[in-house]
């Protein structure tokens, strides 16, 4: 067992008050950005790394709640390419938690140069691409110091969240205050199943993850947190793709790790994934899901029962308390996972 | 070593005839594509598993060479979700295999309700899919009867080189002619690097694959058939998402795979990510990307010279054999991996 804590342990900490802090922000940039849908139809994102794990979430949200297009872009089509398109009906979103990374300053100003609007989501109050967008959305994580995202994509989840209800989702915005509050009953719960899991995955090389629907965001994230923490081969696929192929992965030396929301149209395949995983020899480990994932899975984790638009915020949670105990246990320094630093530059 | 072919391997060296015959009856097909264009802006892919791949490299091709935003749409927003969408302006383009996949003809026919134009890309010529759409691209594959995908993947990747040019890709179609001869070459040439990379893959458990802009397609196609015939942790991430973050995988037990055209603005990243990829300690496998990917590479596969936006035709061919022999060296039965079936059912 390893007791030294972390930088990362103390930001996941901080996430109630920063998701507090930018809802309090950026829910009164809802005319503004109601304005700027009038005048566009498609929303693209701009994303990479957590960042565009942020835009699947919001992709979905989009999609599901405002009845809007709503697809991810490939930055190298503007950067490496040089293309041009029409986008003149499109509203492109640039997430980029520094809102300095090159790659995703230039793709935005090609989206404008191709007759988008712009919307930024970034942390980064001074930044290119906050000063360049047509609306910022900036988040108040405050800053990060361990390389692993945790505040500063919860908080994009947060400002996706609005960016929903700006476009007319038929949402309740009083939902989102049932998510700090999750949170904090996440990190005070008692924490057996995790030190559990920690225990399960030390040997483990590989692991599966999946999530749908809205919770696929979550599964992505969570195998890119295992991936640069813990050196763990994680695979993150949607429920569906993992079937058209990959399931031939899943053993016993493969954990399946789950994520669903309390309820929601996603639940029930989540739960008929987590029986199949089983019945192949998996170790199942659910996240959420409530009592349904619960049963179908070896160890599960609760997740506070919030709506299923929100609960991707309260649900990344507990993987990032796994990746950050995992890494310990495994002799690793999270902070500071080797290759990484905290700006990518990409071109 | 083993000795025993398999239905696959016959499969693999069916793709020069299958490319073929699918070019001749498709390319006559471009004026009745065109005609769709012209009433449409934005495409939308429709797939899943291998197909989704194929859609990788429409997406790229279509938003290099023709000026059009061309991204990946979510099925489940459709399916699970029941979301209605303003798709007037959009070409949508289901791609599926068997033209059978109910979660692939339900989103073909949600887009449609929607307001969408439809293409369907499949080999089932007598399939729901082929009967419903707007136009149909019946690849000419013939029946395939391993599980993993090569021919029917790949004659896919040739409907969606005809779409391009149906929508106006300012490119040569008779480059298209370059492709099955290159796969010739790529069969009869000596296998000794292949096999030198099949000792090197037996005993591990998980690898990188990576390829960037048009060659993406070809390093997410990789990974999926590594994982469903060979069981290997492949993880499939563009040049740079694996830099946001996943880089940190990469190290002496962790095999980098990587895919690039011959030439192309990609190759130099590619290249670049083979020095960094080594630094690290992972063996660099390369796969095309000429002398200059080769020289950064522990070991190498040619794939004959070819434009880029052809390439992954090729490219996937070495892959393909890949998994082939790894599969068997290992002990498995490549035309029938555990857990899958031919037509997958998902909803």
């Amino acid at each position: 067992m390893t007791t030294k804590t972390s930088v990362m342990r103390a930001e996941i900490a901080e996430q109630p008050e920063a998701l507090r802090r930018t809802f309090s922000e950026l829910l009164p940039l809802r005319k503004e950005i109601e304005a700027l849908g009038r005048e566009t139809e498609h929303v693209l994102f701009i994303a990479r790394g957590s960042s565009d794990n942020a835009a699947v979430y919001g992709g979905y949200l989009l999609q599901v709640h405002t009845g809007r297009l709503a697809t991810l872009g490939s930055p190298s089509v503007a950067t490496v390419y040089g293309s041009r398109l029409d986008l003149s009906k499109v509203l492109a979103v640039a997430i980029s938690q520094s809102g300095k990374t090159e790659e995703i300053v230039d793709t935005m100003r090609w989206a404008a140069d191709c007759g988008a609007r712009t919307v930024a989501v970034t942390n980064g109050a001074d930044s290119t691409l906050a000063e360049e967008a047509d609306v910022a959305l900036v988040t108040r994580a405050g800053k990060e110091l361990a390389v692993p995202a945790t505040k500063t994509y919860n908080t994009q989840l947060a400002a996706l969240a609005v960016l929903a209800l700006g476009l007319g989702a038929k949402l309740d915005p009083g939902e989102l205050e049932l998510v700090p509050q999750g949170i904090e009953e996440t990190l005070a719960a008692p924490t057996d199943a995790l030190e559990e899991i920690v225990e399960r995955m030390v040997a483990v090389q590989g692991a599966v993850i999946s999530g749908r629907g809205l919770a696929f965001s979550t599964a992505l994230e969570a195998a890119l947190k295992l991936k640069e923490a813990c050196y763990t081969h994680a695979m993150g696929m949607s429920y569906a793709d993992l079937l058209h192929g990959p399931i031939a992965v899943v053993d016993p030396r493969t954990p399946t790790l789950l994520m669903a929301a309390p309820d929601g149209p996603t639940l029930q395949g989540t739960v008929a994934l987590a029986e199949r995983a089983r019945s192949a020899g998996s170790p199942v480990f659910g996240f959420g899901g409530g009592e349904a994932l619960a049963a179908a899975s070896d160890l599960s984790v609760p997740v506070p029962d919030v709506p299923e638009w929100v609960s991707p915020m309260n649900l990344i949670v507990p993987a990032q308390l796994l990746t950050e105990r995992l890494a310990r246990r495994l002799g690793y320094d999270p902070d500071v996972p080797r290759g990484l630093n905290k700006v990518t530059q990409t071109s």
